[in-house]
């Protein structure tokens, strides 16, 4: 029988190209931080991971993985435990935030260590596929023309209605998403509904969702739910805090949404006593990792709330874990967002997992169905030795563009 | 690689001696229905789970079984589907209590059977081992000295105080238990509160508990409690119905437990909202399964709720699978509940499995680490066939003993 004991964790930081796209904490630097997490049995067997890689966390991973070393790939409590073991937490809300963040990036590695050991595809020792193709949104940002430094990309500004509907129809056409989700915060709320309605107009059938990421006050908010009734399908963070979001919730039907305020288990109870989010968007690279998915899936279940999929600048293992993941999980009830379309560098060999109609099938097993790209994984760690980021800044990187610019949450 | 696919799900109804043990519903009868399932992969693999007896749940185990075949043995997303297919219900509440009894029967086999073909014990598949042993506690019941058709047994009567004490030093010195639970709701409140300080006197340190399985009223329960206070560690189900044990549980702070009024994921949004029940006798057979029990430990975790575990007439797989369960669970808060000592009669090779100084040890692997006693399994069968019972019936076996017993939840 094959021996599932882990002799190593490495974990390799990058830095990949990254577009200077908009939200409501500024703006995106030139290049976005990852880690890439090899999980390798005393057989050999090599299970990948992709998560942040803020010091933080890279840190983190690092002190776990050294004390997963001899612990099999399938036990996923004493992974919990090595991660309490602390470590830095530099940019985050405390050691509660760090911890799901390094499980994650460990146990993602674990479960595809497990599959290529056993044969078997991570969506099956989930629990097994339950739709044939998982569905992902199209993720808008309003966005610059060029870095400060220069840079450009195929994408060109969006600041406007217009440059938003443009953008959307080049993603729509590359990829076929139906869903279309404007992440805002960044400009006027009147502007930023201006720019929900031209998309409403441009794609009529297009489920649409908004993200301000806690910008908008309550009183902005709640002037604003006439024009967002019957425009979009979710609202997502519109403020900050759970309570002032329940405020809003208890005067609307729209299902309010969240990846900001229920980010970890010790959320959930107060969220379900308040009434505040009637939609989770799950990440498995912050609530713990893909079974602590499956886990919060059941939980949305029980208490009648929607499920979504929420997403951070990725590559492709991150991709095909998500995409495992949703297609394990019954009550996903909303398309997933991806910054796939954003990123032109790739750490999978056979580059980008393509879009079809949307939505992308599953990768044939075992595993994850993906295999590294070391070439790509030396090229983008040279790149993370070279940017010298710690960790990600938006709000340094969009004073670059807009000296004035200050950062408020809510801010309108 | 193993080809995981299941080939044949097989279910045999059994059934073992069982003395007159008695409870709010009457008195068990001579013998106890049980069913042994067998999950077979193309391989040829193996797996082996125990379930109830009843004619609903074995009928359902069928149908469900055969609908599996073709699915691996991971598949616990197709199982609950397949589960759903109904089927009769008579002595259940409703198809929803039936569908998780199902799955369970099945869904531990799954796990034994990817146990053995992947060379794993099910409480690594399950996360990992938090603890060496799983501690269990003496189960005692008030009891007849011999069966109506007078069957006698090893124990003899129980039904006053003094042979209360007796039973327990019996089973205390035969298993090593440390913790003592009374089953009630039998005689008047008073004899019982009675028999359980007759134990604190004879077991000063022994954790304690009762249980009137919802037999008293909620005016005589808010009287007793101040005998209860600091007798006993949990009060289980004193009187009947959610928001009636809420109204006890806001007036002590004795934790109240259930197996009765939160028994399926549906109860849970209600139980957390009302402050019902603050501790959760979770039972992987009516929960679902042992993935099932994984995810309410979690929801218990979260919610802060205590966990125990949960006991009918077993054999030992299933004794095992709560073994192997109870292992991976690291918030069980309570010594685990168990039948075992009751019975005479065992279903797997070696007999019947030993406790030692109260717990036991995760059997070795792969799976359950349990073999089936094929000759037990054709004898115990026979007794099936020969008893003629298609489900538990408690109340007429009582009126044997007791001609003018009449059954009352809440009765006292």
């Amino acid at each position: 029988m094959t021996d599932l004991h882990i002799a190593d964790v490495r974990v390799t930081p990058i830095a990949f190209a990254d577009p200077p796209l908009l939200n409501n904490a500024g703006c995106h630097q030139p290049f976005a931080l990852r880690s890439i997490i090899e999980v390798e049995t005393e057989d050999g067997v090599v299970g990948l991971g992709e998560s942040y890689g803020a010091a933080a966390v890279v840190e983190g991973i690092k002190a776990a993985g050294a004390a997963m070393v001899g612990r099999k790939v399938t036990d996923l409590n004493a992974l919990w435990a090595a991660a309490q073991g602390g470590g830095r937490t530099e940019g985050y809300t405390g050691a509660e935030a760090v911890v799901p963040r390094v499980v994650a990036a460990i146990e993602v590695a674990m479960w595809d260590a497990l599959g290529k050991a056993t044969g078997q595809r991570v969506v099956d020792l989930l629990g097994g596929q339950v739709r044939e193709r998982v569905p992902f949104s199209a993720y808008l940002f309003y966005k610059f023309g060029a870095h400060a430094d220069g840079t450009t990309d195929d994408w060109g500004e969006a600041l406007t209605p217009e440059g938003l509907v443009e953008q959307a129809r080049k993603m729509v056409i590359q990829n076929g998403f139906k869903a279309i989700k404007l992440k805002a915060g960044v400009l006027e709320p009147e502007e930023e509904i201006a720019g929900l309605e031209a998309l409403r107009a441009a794609f009529p059938d297009a489920p649409l969702r908004i993200d301000p990421n806690g910008g908008w006050t309550v009183e902005t908010t709640l002037k604003l739910l006439p024009r967002l009734t019957g425009l979009v399908e979710y609202l997502e963070d519109p403020t900050a805090g759970l309570s002032e979001n329940a405020q809003v919730q208890a005067a609307t039907d729209i299902p309010l949404a969240t990846n900001m305020y229920v980010v970890e288990n010790a959320h959930l109870p107060s969220n379900m006593a308040q009434d505040a989010f009637r939609v989770i968007l799950s990440d498995h690279h912050y609530w713990g990792g893909l079974m602590a998915c499956r886990q919060l899936a059941h939980i949305c279940d029980l208490w009648g709330l929607g499920l979504g999929m929420h997403s951070n600048s990725h590559l492709g293992i991150s991709l095909a874990a998500m995409t495992h993941l949703a297609a394990a999980t019954r009550n996903l009830t909303y398309d997933c967002d991806t910054h796939q379309p954003w990123q032109v560098d790739e750490v999978i060999e056979g580059g980008k997992l393509a879009f079809e109609g949307g939505s992308l099938a599953v990768p044939e097993g075992p595993g994850l169905g993906v295999t590294l790209d070391r070439e790509a994984l030396a090229r983008l760690n040279q790149n993370y030795l070279a940017c010298g980021y710690t960790k990600r800044d938006d709000a340094t990187e969009m004073r670059k563009h807009w000296p004035d610019w200050t950062f408020g949450r809510p801010k309108f």
